[in-house]
């Protein structure tokens, strides 16, 4: 944006044409031209463009004959650019000037009249919006679509044990449906953020002119209904220095990338062979030509990678609104690759994600073998001896300590001691506790609300359908 | 956080006592304790604490006479802790151990019976969950005084004239009030964030225990609703692994620190004696002992200085959360430490800020020179010209930088242009321009929805004020 | 990269070829592929290819018949890539697969042996770290020429007062050409900065091969030296895991964006009518069709806001190195993204301040009244009290605090009070105060080491120009 | 800081005295006063003052009474500080003022002497600088004893074979020397940046005074030299607004904290009963009271972390300085805690870190049972056929995928295969091949410069301990 006075389009002369006694310097075209990246908003340009017009129209600003002449040209436009017939051009700086300067030649001086009433400072402005908030419902349609697929895994491996891990170190025996679960609430999570998101950017700044407002008799609910913004924007300084939907946008994903960065690493980890817990589909590893026990696990790697990205994203849009005194400084020209570049980020790496949780295999076996292993059984024990004999802790934990030390020593599970053993230690020990010791046994018994138990994953699987 | 298993309290050993064949080193020891910060939590630890007795004695797990001690207990330690008599042991690492070795002195093995149905680490969860949820209620009452700060100087300075800048430079009038309602705007939605924070977090994850949730008949909704939680979380690893209350809180605390560094930045330039728009009351300010005139923004700065702390807040926990495997990881501890700093510079620069705004000398005078200097309104000349003697923009424009160069020339407002001259620049010029070439007659004007009109600020103040 | 081995060039098949039973996915695909940024290490790769080559020949490896077919063929490549015809393939994944199928289309199997003792991990190294190392020269280089244009401009304004800034309130008068120096020692250190990570990073990673060093008698001293490298690298898992280079690199660039910023801020501030301390050419400004006065600065706000960005990318991979495992991982295909856009946000930013400070308009008269407003020659005067009539401080603080009083009374300067007036304050004060009581005598006494004084900036500007 | 002027010590009025009307409100002494944190620099302050002190007498400036009695105070204030009894004051806002206080305290009116061609602005620099700069030479020994760790484990380890691994896959064996040497030249980068830091730092602020130096004829070497500084800085305004010296020990912590979180995760990823590389001393881990064999390796997780808390310190000072204005604004107060938290975090992480690698004990069959599993000697069988049986790579690749894919059929290993099978998929395949299909000879065979074989691995060791 330079100034956001209603400039004349003008493909000959720069805007402020010959107040200027040389042209921008080249490096002051290379910093200053935004064409290369904002391109990507020209459909949004259009399309608000369109909205104003008709508005105009409506109000009597805009003759009927020129609003006709304004939405066919702009129509022609967005053929042009989608047909890839349109010459973009740096000097022209931006995708506003662009398609303003085009349709001055397609139609000749009625162009001027589309900036009745407008700025450029309220058109990116409504541009930008529009599409992080088709964005915001791409992200949300993609994480319905990676919590389907948690949910279908779930489903299908309630009943699979695993190690439940704290510190990468099994601590007790989890299911892998569960473990599923525990994603199903992150990701919902973060759709949920994103509705919130959308909510409260679904305003419209169109009318809000360079900073002041507008003495021209524009309807601001007019085109924030036709652009499909719930209502207009409140304050016009604020709708033109307003960034606060892309820093939203950007720390709501960079939570979710945690998200996914935390799934990656489980994956890179499992999909060792010394975990060995899931084998990952040709589609999203990559192998050595000569070493065929290999896959390297690149997608998963590179989804945990881009979380870095998108930080890096959200940091740098944070940092340059940083002081920024109101209401437009071209510093905010910034604002759109950070996002542009997150969104391809986190669309991909959700994308990838979906892909590789529904088509990796799981090992049953190995996560069985696992989960058994280390006395991860042992808190059963400890609980049992609590809960049936009335031990209090201390004692309890005694009593587990030693049985644990005497399996140790037999190379055995804790429930391949005999009942005899058992109680020697303790005498309050029944054939009841066999019950517990097993890494199934202790799934089950974990039916709290929101435990282990394959019957409460399963409640919780039902009751997220229906959410859904 | 240690290992999650129900160890007993015991003040003379460590928690895995005799496993270990010497001690922690002193660095370990300096890396591992928490109980510098999370000593903050007892409060919240002990209300946890209560509300888990209580439902574990309504359930028939812990007899009421049992309950009744542990109760007694930790309103005891409560006493202490706040009297200041209570020695926190950092041998004892973290806040629960410190508690719960405390209860066992006071109350003997009954102590042990609190840990029935719960590990440390939901106990951590539940307690950081409270505090934070606290915090954000404290931010949102902050952020509401500071709204109606602003509203209040908006409604008195709804008609003072100042000039909207774009780059710094004056581009068009705007009255002080149409600013201070973009800062309404602002906080606003950063209030609405914190909502929603709240509406998503409010879910105790008391009874997930280490990470599985537990066998013992526990009432999770019981203990939810004592603590002041909407509902129990839905999956028990999920309950321990997240931290994305803190990250929500830190991301909506960094937006709302961004907006807050912009009103600091125009405080700062504001106060300068080249632009003198406000003058600071002497609490938000210091002096020099010999130049009456310097009156140094310190609070300003020092507010627009914590954006860069809280944003460092947020990266550290993003950076932090990465990659961690599920469930708990000890990287985990390190989360408190940021939002507690990240919270008390914010709720500092939010009451900082009030004060400021609330008390600081508006200079209605400084602010209407300057409003009116450099032609302002010559947009409003060239958006009359359309307007009425319906120009296209780029002669409408053409003869606005005619009639301004004159002004220019004879070193006059446009307002003092005789209409003559006007006429010789273009006859359809009227004496009806000159209604909107003073800064006055050019904000009234500007009354569109959202504009800066007197009028329409004064609208959206009664709006605002309602809404509230 | 996928797996290091040294695979086979093969347009029409993956690198692992046959093992997968169906082709990554489109997803995958998209996510993976590098070729769309790496292909702007085309030219290195080629580079380091041929060193390799020759290096292979040398020690009897290769063939001259080999390598001369190889070299030949690589030529041929670089002139078809420079001239435009080169056909980039996404399938091929990345520039180095690109331009091996290539070489294999060109000289058949004997391109196959280019890859004896090499692997893509330290091939993407030795690449890498070419470009980094020639992107610091360049960015030396242009740190160079920005100091040079503050020596010009400090040479020609050593003697022009302006306010030195504490708070942007002014405290003591300073000169202009001193406050260019603050901006050459700013440089000057990042210089410095960019001269040692040049130095530290000057070794080459190639013949590390995969991770584990090579049986292949490669003399790695040889395409060190071919390479420009001042030495090989000492360990092979390092040579391919370290990417320090890089993380350097982006802390100097976000090191030197803060002193930019600092500058863009300054620019910024001293750009509007308030303070009009300079005033920037139409190369680096852009102006409003009808407001004359208005120049916006906007390559200074888009300097500003690259710290942002350049910020971001140094979050970006600091947060993609976090916790990887040594020695590659597919994250690290991240790196290159970040530092290209850190580089060329910085080279653009650099050149624009350099453009900006040559030729901005410095307004000697306004500079020189602001440095006198506001009795910012009261410390002088409480100096002189100290040093001339042996004044403890306290009291030399309060007859200086009258003396400003009487002065903002009588609406004049210190300089215009009368002796006698001021002896009435203090007796011992005589007509030499009013030596120091000008801007000009307030700069010229403050001749200590690294003072403002004119002499002494002259000997500064003088030192740096041997320096340099 | 609040003005660098020159102000008596005054511990009944605020410095700014009887300007105000009333006294700064309690947030803004909340958000003002640095003492709770910059208490931290008395040792240096006192140390500063007392040079400041020495080099006025020698200049004539102070008489040597004065001299003799602000040493003397000074020194008492120290041991006051020592020994606890200093009455730290958060009304007198900072150490500077808490110290000066005192100072008119004990030796009445000579105290506001010392102030003389002073101010706050150079006084706090100075006193930062010392601080940073000791912090740097701990840095740089704790580094250097890190370095130590790793080369005595190299040592011992130089022909332990491990799996070196790539997407954490086994790929080609290396010797956990190799792996350690790596390490070694990470830390040993870092100590070099430190080294660099530290050069660059090296210069004294002191007399640069508030920001235009002083009139007063100072002799700035002399302090320079007392303090152990190479040289003064070279320019006045630099002097207090340069921060230089925080951003790169941050930038340089920050580096260093991602090699310790590299490190870090593959001690917990070794230290899973999966991998079992390495057993960590019940130093630094922690065990659970029932599961013996689980053993949590905190210390690692919280070295992990740290690594986000030390970036979110150098975002928030980049963050802080970004767009600051010349000379000194009140923002910068905020720089030193981030330097405190930063420096606390990387001291115990290294420590953490040199402990654990000294005494973790490396289960060296476990290492060797991975490195054979996987054909990761498959590329040596590929190299041999290249070297040995000059195989265009294509081919020799196609024949070790035949060789490896019968081993797989039978279940052993390559080097279990019998020659005439080998001879049947290859007849050039002679005895010979064996020498390179055992883990051992894998190793042995990688002598290039940098490369895994023991011979080489234990000539860097012996390289780096001269270097040393």
């Amino acid at each position: 944006m330079a100034d956001q006075s209603n400039t004349p389009p003008d493909a000959a002369n720069r805007m402020w044409g010959g107040r200027f006694a040389k042209g921008p310097s080249a490096v002051m075209e290379e910093i200053n031209a935004s064409i290369d990246f904002d391109r990507k908003l020209y459909a949004e340009d259009i399309r608000g463009s369109i909205a104003h017009a008709e508005m105009l129209e409506k109000q009597g600003i805009l003759t009927t004959r020129d609003r006709d002449a304004i939405v066919e040209g702009l129509e022609t436009i967005r053929s042009e650019i989608e047909a890839g017939s349109f010459a973009f051009s740096r000097r022209l700086e931006d995708i506003h000037m662009n398609i303003e300067s085009r349709l001055a030649d397609l139609i000749g001086p009625a162009a001027g009249r589309l900036h009745t009433a407008r700025s450029r400072n309220d058109q990116v402005a409504v541009d930008f919006r529009l599409w992080v908030k088709a964005e915001l419902e791409r992200t949300e349609a993609g994480l319905a679509a990676l919590v389907e697929a948690f949910l279908a895994r779930a489903e299908e491996h309630a009943d699979t044990v695993m190690p439940g891990f704290t510190h990468l170190q099994a601590a007790q025996p989890v299911t892998f449906g569960h473990h599923c679960m525990a994603y199903v609430e992150m990701f919902a999570r973060d759709r949920s953020r994103v509705r919130d998101c959308i909510a409260r950017m679904d305003e419209s700044p169109l009318g809000a002119a360079a900073l002041a407002g507008t003495g021209f008799p524009v309807d601001r609910h007019m085109t924030a209904t036709a652009l499909g913004f719930r209502e207009p924007t409140r304050n016009s300084i604020d709708s033109v220095s307003d960034r606060d939907f892309a820093l939203e946008y950007l720390s709501t994903a960079s939570i979710c990338a945690t998200h996914l960065s935390r799934l990656a690493e489980e994956i890179v980890i499992w999909s060792t062979p010394q975990f060995g817990f899931v084998r990952l589909s040709d589609s999203f590893s990559t192998g050595s030509s000569i070493m065929p026990q290999k896959k390297n696990p690149d997608a998963a790697e590179l989804v945990r990678a881009k979380t870095g990205r998108i930080n890096g994203c959200l940091v740098a849009l944070l940092t340059i609104l940083k002081g920024l005194p109101l209401a437009y400084s071209k510093d905010m020209q910034e604002d759109k690759e950070q996002v542009f570049d997150a969104a391809e980020s986190l669309g991909l790496a959700v994308a990838a994600m979906t892909g590789m949780v529904a088509d990796m295999r799981v090992e049953v076996d190995a996560m069985r073998r696992a989960a058994g292993a280390g006395y991860t059984t042992a808190t059963d024990l400890a609980d049992w001896l609590v809960r049936e004999a009335n031990l209090p802790f201390r004692e309890a934990h005694h009593v587990t300590g030693v049985a644990v030390a005497l399996a140790d020593d037999r190379g055995c599970d804790l429930a391949d001691l005999p009942l005899a053993e058992l109680r020697k230690i303790n005498p309050a020990i029944t054939q009841a506790v066999y019950d517990v010791l097993t890494v199934d046994a202790s799934v089950a018994s974990r039916s709290s609300y929101g435990g282990t138990a394959p019957s409460e994953v399963r409640r919780q699987i039902a009751a997220w359908r229906e959410r859904l």
